[in-house]
């Protein structure tokens, strides 16, 4: 053994990109932790606490039993989910949608995002992706992987109510118009919009989406148009700004067979465009990745197939919609003011309310996060129901717009529910106590 | 509608990035298409193309029988998957492995790789990895992506051997520690080595690593460790480059759940390292895709589990040795000399000998990329195999050492080899006349 391959304690080591150097938890691990250590209802992650349809697992399980569906697909996709996905959106966009040009499979919506960035962002030019706040956690590091810079554009709530005394509606949180288009400069190249928004519920109408629309074209912005809860829409009518005139040859849409089929574990989305977007995109899609799993876009194939025969979207929706309502019906009881969603699964509830004793012990990593955290933390462990604090999904400039919300996510079982009501009964005293005091 | 939104006819549109606006096809797409139009035996792509075990296939029908294992799993990966890979890696790499810190599973060996560059090149910086050619042509894309500047050292031959008249082997391609040292800047930060080697088949002989370990210590440099063909030699040792003194604190060491059991689509892979390497690469790989799929890392946990009871491992690699053996033989008996591989799953075939009409007509896309494409077009097209140019595997700079050679897969069926056989005939008659006639 040569000695030189023994190294001398106190050895340099490689030392990792700034990015990827905290060693810190996560939000969700964060909140995760919280939940288990008090036994709390896990309304934080928006994954489903219910099994998938058993013809969708069934479908999965088919497409494993074939011989020769184990191996690379082609990086674009399988051609039976081509297809499938081409139906989709040929109803959906309203247009005919070439499935051997105008699709790309990938490992998830989150790579088909980061594919995307990736694909139109040029590294080390100072480009700029304007992100509209709450913001989905994931698009800003994907910006930057891209060698992009985020730029945030904060939707204000516009209501003559008190959001922390009265239900509002998601719809009430408003994108200024005059405000985005100030945030654009000669280095702009994306604008992301996320339809039904997470976490706010907010489903943006075409009248708006049409001034969005007419803002990317004057300065030729490429529109990410983040779609995956497009199947999830309480009432309010889901438009993809990809339908509204000149917006398609623009637009990237984004879905998710994750949240479409209610299988987040399957890592299965796309992006649907025109050939010189869709192009790009799969060519860094192929760098990232190569392919999407071979099984389970068989599988997503043929669920696709089935429920266009059985319904099962439709069915889906009711489902989805009473969810929401018992949750919105177990707020109401305690007296727990939030923001009506008109669509995806969750609720922004207002704990502005809530009173935190001064000398409250946080751990560290808590209270160095400031306080929309300690609000989800100071919840979760005395209320026993856990969920996201939105402040996650905001730059620092504009972290205190989310401080008094907590986002809980409604995919969820009705029994996990009914105990999220039984938890709360702990809230609502504390709230009319709370109430009963002036400030 | 507003007016503002249909654009005119001429309206400026999104420009990609540099990196992804070329439309030309990728290797892979041009010789499966050159394969396809002549119905020639594909040993091209490096898939299986016999089915997965039974065994195999069964552990991810039964994951996916289970409602729960359908959501997200951790980032990190399924809790039973990173224990099998910890019991498998605790045996290769001759230590304990601790599955809470010291393995990420990942979306694919392939995104193993792009999070563990991310994880250790700053962008920006200029800061260079060093590649060793051939080299598997994601590396090149991957590097750059995170930021990077690759870096090339050719493996050269060295044998008295003719190798365009004579069978050679993979131990005869060597590295040269000077030429690997002089390449080394104070940018280099990454050392990417894999072993057994794709395409050349070299497993590299512990006294080889000890030099490249003794280069890349002296540098500070971590060593990606690109092993995902260590369960396929064939006499040679695979040794582990992490498993020298010293060196398990500077390596990250990739595996395959495709390559170890002939699933390439399922899209399961692994990094291996320190807390201190794990950490940044699983925080790379959280934005990159979140996680891998969860089904099929269930499958995967099972069916390493078994395999550890039936005895897979073995099995396969007879069964590996038994084709390689084939396609050697059949290559001996029409007189095609070739690099005789101790690993992985290819044959670099010498077609130096092979004479192209001055006037044969090549499509625009294989006359641009030089001789070694003109070359592999040229056999599949007319003697019915086709094979993978390795010019793809090299910068620029160094095409001409491949450009004689040719990259044939042997995971493929025994009647597939056959039939391989049979075409390859008019081979011999044309590789008989070509030997007659003088140059």
């Amino acid at each position: 053994m040569s000695s030189t391959t023994a190294p001398a304690s106190g050895q340099p080591r490689p030392q990792p990109a700034a990015m990827y150097a905290a060693t810190g938890l996560d939000v969700w691990t964060m909140m995760n932790q919280a939940a288990a250590s008090v036994g709390a209802v896990n309304l934080g992650q928006g994954y489903m606490s219910f099994p998938p349809k058993d013809f969708i697992k069934r479908a999965a399980q088919e497409a494993l039993a074939d011989g020769v569906q184990h191996q690379y697909a082609p990086p674009r996709g399988r051609p039976r989910l081509l297809d499938e996905v081409a139906a989709r959106f040929s109803g959906l966009l309203g247009r005919p949608i070439d499935p051997a040009s105008e699709i790309s499979v990938h490992a998830g919506a989150n790579e088909a995002l980061l594919s995307a960035f990736c694909a139109f962002l040029e590294p080390g030019k100072g480009q700029e992706a304007v992100l509209i706040e709450p913001a989905f956690d994931q698009y800003t590091p994907n910006v930057a992987m891209a060698g992009g810079t985020p730029v945030y554009v904060p939707l204000r709530v516009r209501t003559s109510k008190d959001p922390a005394r009265e239900v509002i509606s998601s719809d009430d949180w408003k994108l200024d118009p005059a405000e985005l288009e100030a945030a654009i400069t000669s280095k702009t190249r994306i604008l992301v919009l996320n339809t039904p928004h997470n976490p706010v519920g907010k489903v943006f109408t075409r009248a708006e989406l049409e001034e969005i629309g007419a803002i990317a074209t004057r300065h030729n912005l490429l529109v990410i148009a983040d779609e995956v809860y497009e199947h999830l829409t309480y009432g309010a009518e889901h438009v993809s700004i990809a339908t509204l005139p000149g917006m398609w040859e623009r637009t990237i849409t984004v879905g998710s067979a994750g949240k479409l089929l209610g299988v987040t574990g399957w890592r299965v989305g796309w992006a649907v465009g025109p050939r010189e977007l869709i192009q790009p995109t799969l060519a860094a899609h192929t760098r990232i990745v190569f392919t999407a799993n071979t099984p389970l876009q068989e599988g997503v194939a043929s669920a696709l197939s089935a429920a266009r025969d059985n319904g099962f979207v439709a069915v889906q929706r009711a489902e989805y919609q009473a969810r929401r309502n018992r949750l919105m019906a177990i707020f109401d009881d305690v007296g727990l003011p939030y923001v009506a969603p008109d669509g995806a699964y969750y609720i922004l509830a207002n704990a502005g309310a809530v009173r935190i004793p001064d000398d409250y012990e946080f751990p560290p990593f808590i209270e160095e996060r400031g306080r929309n955290f300690k609000l989800a933390y100071y919840f979760t462990k005395e209320f026993g129901v856990s969920g996201i604090p939105p402040a996650e999904f905001y730059s620092p400039a504009h972290k205190d717009i989310a401080g008094d919300y907590i986002r809980f996510a409604f995919c969820k079982t009705d029994e996990g529910l009914d105990e999220c009501a039984q938890r709360l009964q702990k809230l609502k005293a504390h709230l009319q106590e709370a109430r009963a005091v002036p400030f």
